[in-house]
């Protein structure tokens, strides 16, 4: 029996672009509860105090391993591996051999020929195909996210404790040595008798620890963490208060794949299976190009221009050496004017259809969510993943403007909501089109400098 | 072993009002999705298209079987039960010893001598309470929401097809012969060759039929349903949709009941245990009395006054009779202020604390919402049950209040949130109270009358 494709599937449709646009699949699902208390609170608790985040089920781990795996990963990452191995981490970026990327997750060096990828779809399978066809000394093992296997039980659980005051617990329910608290530098926690690994990171601009270890652990680790983390009154964030966190962060969480069109990523489009993630994902938005590859984003777009690092040949290297030296669109955050938002919602109570439904508080609808950003009425920018931001206390989005739009202060229009009612995505309630004013700010948005120039307005 | 009683677990507070206040239980749950489409679109399904509510797992139902079953009734309803019995239904109401509202529910007269009471929990309990302590032929089966019990099957499927395409759906689907459409009146449907009972009632003003038989039959039943419901455009109602539906109708889900004082009622809550649903159950809102027995309700209150007859003996009845002499709350229809509602959206994107979140579309944060209703600050009536409807494209609420107040048109105030900057239940995040204007409507608000005078605003 022959498994139909993404390549089969993309040929039912008119094009890319339609089929992503009304795909049925609403926005990324993270399965946890939507709050355990409530969303604002939890939110804020990553500010002002702690709160523990359960990671456990809405990523795609992949284990690659061998003599080869550093070899492999350094073929598909446009990063340096220069120095990398057991107990180094880093954000992996990969971009397809036209320069546009693919995704990015995190990569962990369990050992030195044991390395683990944690994130969006995407990239799991795009590893796993390139190891495939390889023909070098190098495994596999793809361990899916709950939602697309939710009989099976992870290989691990993932937690996070983040805030001010995470480190305080951390420290009184770590049982082993000190902790590795540097910036995204791995290291042991021991916490109910069982050992688990960490990578520091931070959120809010506190710094904070992800934890991990076996899944049949996890109860164990995380009844603990409850425990002691309740003297500190620490919140357990639901999925509605996660949603928020990326954008906080200034994190894209899912760029479009740029693997939709071109000779080039055809076998992999054939290698898909078509009800892959990447095969029914959705893309929302104003942006609505009729070429699926205007959605395609460069590294530098992503803010991740920095990372690009030709000290090794890789996949979509040439073409990033000819567009380093090209303008780039720059990252920024905008802040939603509050005056066009509560338009939003004044829309509720108007004529139907009304405005776009803005939910509280991710209001995007897809999972690839695209809006345009307007000056004087003319594309100047892609918008993503607006939310309310219960620290910020502002609607934020992530964008990518134009270099000479990107100054904290520039005052820019987002176009919000779909053309012609609306496209034929289950969720996607019938609409009229309007603009919202937004203002520049930096990313990520909460440092205390974007505080104090905002509060001074 | 002693089961701990919710009487007992009285006893661990300094009042039964600071534990409904403070309970850690947040709203009804409707077990189903939050949505199968989008909310805004199955809410207007009902009053424009057809929509299919599964019902199936939210209720708890009660058999009362046995000689006298209907004595056992007529003993607990305030209703006549003159001509009752097979193929009748009614709206049972039932309160206690001094004529205040222990709930409702709608009482199916399944055989002359079997009953069947679906309904929120309360009277569910009351109803098994009173046979257990009767000493008459009559035995009750408790059949409890899933909630409760989620492992364990119902023993009855329940749906609901409404809106004005629902008896187009229900004649091409039914197998069998003709079907009831009068009012409240019960019937019969064969559906892919399942025999079902139907009650004929309506919603938005359109009539439909709510429908069950055997859960074991519900999947088939479910699937033609939605085969045949899909060339009519029918779409199903989530839980968010569904959770606007009672206050569109003029219904008032749940009275808190008035059970948790009097030595009258003493034995009730040493039967009840103190996980049980009554025990454990959430109040709301500004209206924040020391004294439980400021929330009782009468049946005037409700809209009840018309069921209340006194060709029987009942229990309360004295105490009802005295209450039928004096002057009334009446029930309306609050629209709330669009400005106003604004100004909770707004306050999110002001400083922390703002106002009370509405969430949308359900905007109360418990089991028994009570907001005050003021005028000139001193407060006339209660509103309850908040929600947006995306049919009056409007906020709504159910009140009940004094009854010179109660003339369309007239200009309230209500008070929104809680006291203090909110109780102890974790769902409520620290807010600010503020007041918002509201006009009086009659119940239902979809009556054309309505709509056209609001239109004409």
């Amino acid at each position: 029996m022959t498994t139909r494709t993404l390549e089969d599937r993309l040929k039912e449709w008119p094009s890319p672009a339609a089929m992503l646009q009304n795909s049925q699949m609403g926005p990324y699902v993270f399965p946890i509860a939507p709050q355990y208390t409530n969303w604002i609170e939890e939110v804020r608790a990553w500010r002002h105090g702690a709160v523990l985040l359960n990671q456990s089920y809405h990523m795609t781990d992949l284990y690659v391993r061998g003599p080869d795996a550093l070899r492999l990963l350094s073929h598909v990452g446009v990063n340096s591996f220069a120095g990398f191995g057991r107990d180094k981490a880093k954000q992996l970026v990969c971009v397809n051999p036209d320069g546009y990327v693919i995704g990015d997750g995190i990569l962990f060096g369990l050992e030195d020929d044991e390395y683990l990828y944690v994130g969006r779809p995407p990239l799991a399978y795009w590893i796993a195909y390139q190891a495939e066809i390889s023909g070098w000394n190098v495994t596999t093992e793809l361990d899916i996210r709950s939602l697309e296997n939710p009989d099976r039980p992870r290989r691990l659980y993932r937690f996070e404790v983040q805030g001010p005051k995470a480190l305080d617990i951390l420290n009184e329910v770590n049982e082993g040595g000190p902790l590795t608290t540097r910036f995204f530098h791995m290291g042991e926690i021991t916490i109910a008798g069982c050992k688990a690994r960490t990578l520091a990171h931070g959120m809010g601009g506190a710094p904070g620890l992800e934890l991990w270890g076996p899944y049949e652990e996890g109860k164990k680790v995380y009844d603990r963490l409850i425990e002691v983390g309740a003297k500190w009154g620490m919140l357990r964030a639901g999925s509605r208060a996660y949603s928020c966190a990326a954008m906080e962060s200034g994190w894209i969480p899912s760029p479009l794949p740029a693997i939709y069109t071109g000779e080039a990523m055809k076998g992999f489009r054939q290698w898909l299976p078509a009800d892959n993630f990447l095969a029914v994902c959705s893309v929302g938005g104003s942006f609505q190009p009729e070429n699926v590859e205007d959605y395609y984003l460069t590294p530098w777009d992503l803010g991740y221009g920095r990372m690009v690092k030709f000290d090794h040949d890789f996949i979509g290297r040439p073409a990033l050496e000819r567009m380093a030296a090209q303008p780039h669109r720059t990252k920024v955050t905008l802040v939603w004017d509050r005056e066009d938002v509560l338009k939003i919602f004044d829309g509720l109570m108007g004529p139907y259809p009304g405005p776009k439904l803005m939910e509280l508080p991710a209001g995007h609808y897809a999972a690839h969510p695209y809006d345009q950003v307007l000056l004087d009425g003319a594309l100047v920018g892609l918008s993503t993943y607006p939310v309310y931001s219960a620290n910020e206390r502002a609607w934020i989005s992530l964008a990518m403007v134009r270099p000479d739009l990107a100054a904290q202060g520039t005052k820019l229009r987002i176009l919000w909501g779909e053309k012609d009612g609306g496209t034929a995505k289950p969720h996607v309630e019938r609409h009229v089109q309007m603009t919202v004013g937004a203002e520049v700010h930096p990313w990520p948005i909460h440092e205390a400098a974007r505080e104090s120039y905002r509060a001074q307005k």
